[in-house]
């Protein structure tokens, strides 16, 4: 990108605030990639001259985005520089989660760090999105009053659901596993806590879990990828030039109903039959290896069937076998479509990675004609914290898009 | 994309070429983009000076990329100003096509327009490569002399064929019904045809028909799509951001193994099972359809079946209507993955698209979530002419890239 720089004709003050933004936005970009850059190397790589480097720092050091960390050895030559990296001590950012049954939230800093986490088992199918949105506004209450605690300012909340969302509005158009339908999920937040002085975003699991594994997991460097995102639905996300790719109207990424058994299989919610979700979904899997009604209070399906395989139980290891199969088949077809290089398997099927993997692997060498080495199965790396790390990344993103977001510290108190 | 301008430093003669080659494909493209403008509009809207600007219309007015059409009204105020637009007249792409059954070329102008066209039915598989590349080369030499009778140079040939690519070497790597493996397709045609004073670009067969409907045809315009190339067996492509999508390794789009019987079905070349393929390739429809064996001098499989729907057939209707079926199938489980606006049946499926669209839309409105109105399915508008259309396109494409591949007129004769 190159710096927009004030031509020498009268600009308007409009011009003037949108330059200098953007090139806030440009000086805070470099630091966070580079990590540690002094105010001559950002001159040097940005093309625009010191004067404006030094103003620029100084109002993302004011705005809490930038801090000094101390001085660069300087090789002897001239006098030591300044180090300036992202600020961890000012800014926060939650990240918060409606799933089937958990919820979740958590706080990062500006450099991705999880500062906070807290999650609740919450059974929020057919419940009242009132009474959900209350209890998980009682648990970001909690996070808020340990920024407090911290010293640092919340700027935004990324809000995860497991349905798809409208672009632009925000609206949760549809989340079949919670029978939710046409609902400003941020709104109604808002109104929870109080109309807090931050920005609130709403975006899909699959998506927000993908953006959490490029950021801080299983994806990072990716450019090409997919992530399948078990829960009692499967969802997923396709990668494209390192970002989520949206589609026509933003919601690519369902491999959840690719066909396995299109004809004789059970009925889907989208109207098919036996599409992966009906035979690979977190209550599909249960009921395969027969814990089904074996509900527990702490523990997740999907936990219960890993610590049943992990102690050797052959009926639930063959049941998962069968699942990996299947999985693999509906890879192999995404592979021959999409052609990604990394494929994350994540949520409940993340959980379940080390009894699927092999054979998941197996059915994609077979079924494609790839190489074994072309197309890399793994599984996530941040596991349920996935889709909160992706809602608070994508408020750091914003931040880091627009600095002037970040407030200033008030005049007086 | 903004011009690049020599700085006021000395700079190298190469990095002068680059400068020179850069702006040339600038206002060629522009002129391309607009069909018609004059050289004032192109300063403006390149940003280029006028004298830059008409020393690179000279050179393309030279080499034969751009002509002058007329006179514009000037509006009364100074004098009228000659129009641009590209030239038709002086230079020629071939496009190429080894297909399973049939050899075609075509020879378009620097506009896109077919100056010739030509087809024969070939049985090309597990037929020596040799003896068929030099059948094309023979169909490309008349194209040749037809070229020189209409007075077009040409100045590069794009030859598709139905397997996998290699990119940068342009090397053949597998064509399962041809039967052909690790070829360089390109260069045994350039020998074949006595090293003609061009370039010769190999690509996919499914991408060159994507690539001119995208120019010319059911594509243009389209941002988000996909294309399923039905032959003998099923390829395709995805379109993203208007352009073939090459996924990780250039082999995205093949929708052809999408499973649909993945336990029970025929075997697949894939070493699957009941892939798309195996159940909506040609044969297979000729096969449900009864006309195996009926083979015909003149008629392609699919041509055949689409007569005989064409005459009212009720036992050929009711087995279209399974392939529908099956293709919606397919269909919706990549419309669920890469969320496309527009679906185009193309090769052997095009010809039936009229028995087939209807029943493939019923499957997808049924078996997604998406509103019957998201996504279009439509029939091929190219034809048989969709691949050779794109050969000829890449070729097109690359000369408005890079201009100085067209030749200067000969000095002397």
């Amino acid at each position: 990108m190159n710096p927009l720089t004030t031509s020498s004709a009268p600009v308007r003050r409009a011009d003037q605030r949108a330059v200098r933004q953007s090139n806030l936005s440009l000086v805070a970009r470099r630091i966070a990639e580079r990590g540690a850059i002094s105010r001559a190397q950002l001159a040097k790589q940005t093309g625009l001259n010191k004067t404006t480097v030094s103003s620029l720092v100084a109002e993302l050091i004011e705005r809490g985005i930038v801090t000094e960390s101390g001085l660069a050895d300087g090789g002897g030559v001239g006098r030591p520089a300044q180090i300036l990296e992202l600020d961890d001590s000012r800014i926060a950012a939650l990240g918060l989660e409606v799933n089937v049954d958990y919820l979740a939230v958590c706080v990062c800093d500006l450099r991705g760090a999880v500062r906070y986490h807290a999650a609740v088992g919450h059974d929020n199918r057919g419940n009242c999105p009132d009474v959900v949105l209350a209890a998980l506004a009682e648990l970001a209450a909690e996070a808020l009053a340990e920024c407090d605690t911290l010293g640092l300012t919340p700027i935004g909340a990324g809000v995860s659901l497991p349905g798809t969302i409208e672009a632009g509005t925000g609206t949760l158009i549809h989340a079949p596993n919670l029978g939710w339908d046409e609902l400003a999920v941020g709104e109604s937040l808002r109104a929870a806590l109080g109309d807090p002085p931050f920005t609130i975003t709403v975006g899909n699991d699959a998506n927000l879990a993908a953006l959490g594994e490029l950021e801080a997991g299983a994806l990072r460097g990716s450019q090409d990828g997919l992530l399948i995102y078990g829960n009692i639905g499967i969802g997923g996300a396709v990668i494209v030039d390192g970002a989520i790719f949206a589609g026509a109207d933003g919601f690519a990424g369902e491999i959840g109903h690719m066909p396995v058994r299109p004809f004789d299989g059970e009925e889907c919610r989208c109207g098919g039959r036996g599409c992966l979700e009906t035979l690979a979904g977190q209550e599909a899997i249960a009921r395969r290896v027969g814990i089904q009604g074996a509900r527990s209070e702490t523990l997740s399906p999907a936990t219960l069937v890993a610590e049943r395989a992990a102690s050797g139980d052959p009926a639930v290891i063959a049941a998962l076998d069968e699942v990996a199969e299947i999985l693999g088949i509906c890879i192999a077809a995404a592979v021959s479509l999409i052609n990604p290089r990394r494929v994350v398997l994540a949520g409940t099927l993340g959980t379940l990675a080390p009894w699927l993997l092999p054979g998941a692997r197996a059915a994609v060498v077979q079924r494609t004609t790839v190489a074994p080495t072309a197309v890399e199965i793994v599984g996530s790396e941040l596991g349920d914290e996935a889709a909160i790390r992706g809602g608070a990344a994508l408020v750091l993103h914003n931040v880091l898009s627009d600095p002037t977001c970040a407030p200033l510290p008030a005049l007086s108190h």
